[in-house]
């Protein structure tokens, strides 16, 4: 059986340290505040949102959540964000998705102040995950890294085939795990023989959004898996993209849940504290 | 022996759509007028500045090429660049690479109107070659993908070799052609074996900027091999980054000179007639 790669302990370092530099914060006389926008219609969203909320009160953090109607508009939304940019109280904003079709995900993250993006979805911080520069990266890429790491695997000079191109997750780890000098395989929808391209693999990462993407079959046992994807089954269950039995047949395997969505919140309150810090540069810097 | 990827003839269809497009403007009233900034230092930046010079004569486009001393500050650039993007005369702007040490390319790119940015430089235009919105994407690798193509070479489900990860051609061209939907696997410096990934590569593109990245013993005779390196040899001579005995072991390769480095040219000037409709398009949006 694989090892099976659980991100509690990495979460609960992470929660550490955000914990100590909450308080030097306040020491500061800065209250660390998250605000979270919410559009009703997607019980997974916000049940995700209330976690936060449960995790910002252990750790210190102010934590909004303003939700509305699906009816709500596109102006309302935007106002509320440009409101959130120029209050210096806010030093985090996160927008919970799906949205409602009539909606725009993609215009509502322009507008977010990017030293206040704490998921990494403005496009300036999307191009500082391309090149490397700094910024607030998106969680779950750095959940995924974060995680193989903490179990002390290392990327250089390995193969790694990445399965999912999505803009939120796939391109993006694309980029990080390059930087980390791994040779990288990117297989997606039209990719012929996926199984193929693990084969050569020493790591695999899978960030498609759908349930057994990564079967038994197509794995060898020197693998490592990490599982990206959170689905919820038609009886409510959360799984990954990995099918439940690539545990008998790779070398290790991160749990769904427990790990890389696990990680990743961890990882948002990181870049809240990231976020204070690059708007008290800003500021200093006299923008 | 394989194939040659000469790219005349794909570069002359460009340039009678832009000869075409350039007397559809003149008839408007418009005069396409594209300008370069060189700094001297450089002998083949001059060489290929001159080169363009030459063809924007022969295609009606007016090119102003403004010549500096190594001396010169970035503040005299960035102010030259400024008076650019507000005169509405001036529809393209080229900053011809590389600079003396002394001077910043990147903080030169980022002034750079993106609707003048014919060879995609711009954080705007980086972005968009990364998400796949419209923009003005960079030459070399619009040039890669439009000489294979020409031949008649699909991508879909193909799997490709790219080779170099470079800001300019390496990642842009990465993006470009997951969405052509090939599987790729991305080779640099830090792959322990570009043998193993050429082994099972339909095609491989190559833009390391380093002669001989890619020998004959590392092909095979199914390869299509697309060379976008431009180097200059001790004695003088412009090679690729394929040794020339790639030649007798592939099924078809782009040659150095004659191939990517021609249609790059040509595709600058197609992005000069873009930008002329993105201007316009902007002016019309009341921008």
């Amino acid at each position: 059986m694989a090892q099976l790669l659980k991100a509690k302990e990495a979460a609960d370092l992470v929660y550490e340290n955000v914990g100590q530099c909450v308080r030097r914060y306040q020491e500061q006389g800065i209250q660390p505040h998250l605000c979270t926008l919410l559009v009703e219609g997607d019980p997974a969203s916000a049940y995700y949102a209330q976690a936060k909320c449960k995790l910002a009160e252990k750790l210190g953090v102010t934590f909004s959540l303003h939700t509305f109607p699906r009816e709500v508009t596109q102006a309302e939304l935007t106002k509320l964000i440009v409101q959130w940019n120029e209050d210096p109280g806010v030093h985090g904003i996160l927008l919970e998705l799906p949205l409602p079709p009539n909606l725009s995900a993609g215009a509502l993250e322009r507008v977010i102040s990017p030293e206040k993006d704490v998921d990494g979805v403005t496009p300036t911080n999307k191009l500082a995950t391309v090149t490397g520069s700094p910024g607030l990266y998106p969680a779950t890429p750095e959940a995924c890294l974060r995680l193989l790491k903490h179990y002390g695997y290392r990327l250089e000079g390995k193969n790694v085939t990445l399965i999912g191109r999505g803009q939120t997750v796939g391109l993006p780890l694309f980029h990080m795990l390059q930087r980390e000098q791994a040779t990288i395989t990117l297989c997606h929808s039209r990719t012929p023989d996926i199984a193929f391209h693990l084969r050569h693999a020493d790591i695999a990462f899978v960030a498609v959004g759908r349930p057994g993407v990564v079967t038994k079959g197509i794995v060898h046992p020197k693998l490592v898996v990490i599982d990206a994807g959170i689905n919820e089954t038609d009886d409510g269950a959360i799984v990954g993209d990995a099918a439940e039995d690539v545990r008998e047949a790779v070398s290790a395997v991160s749990p769904v849940p427990g790990g890389v969505g696990t990680l990743t919140t961890a990882i948002l309150f990181e870049n809240l504290m990231k976020a204070i810090a690059l708007q008290a540069d800003a500021k200093e810097a006299g923008r």
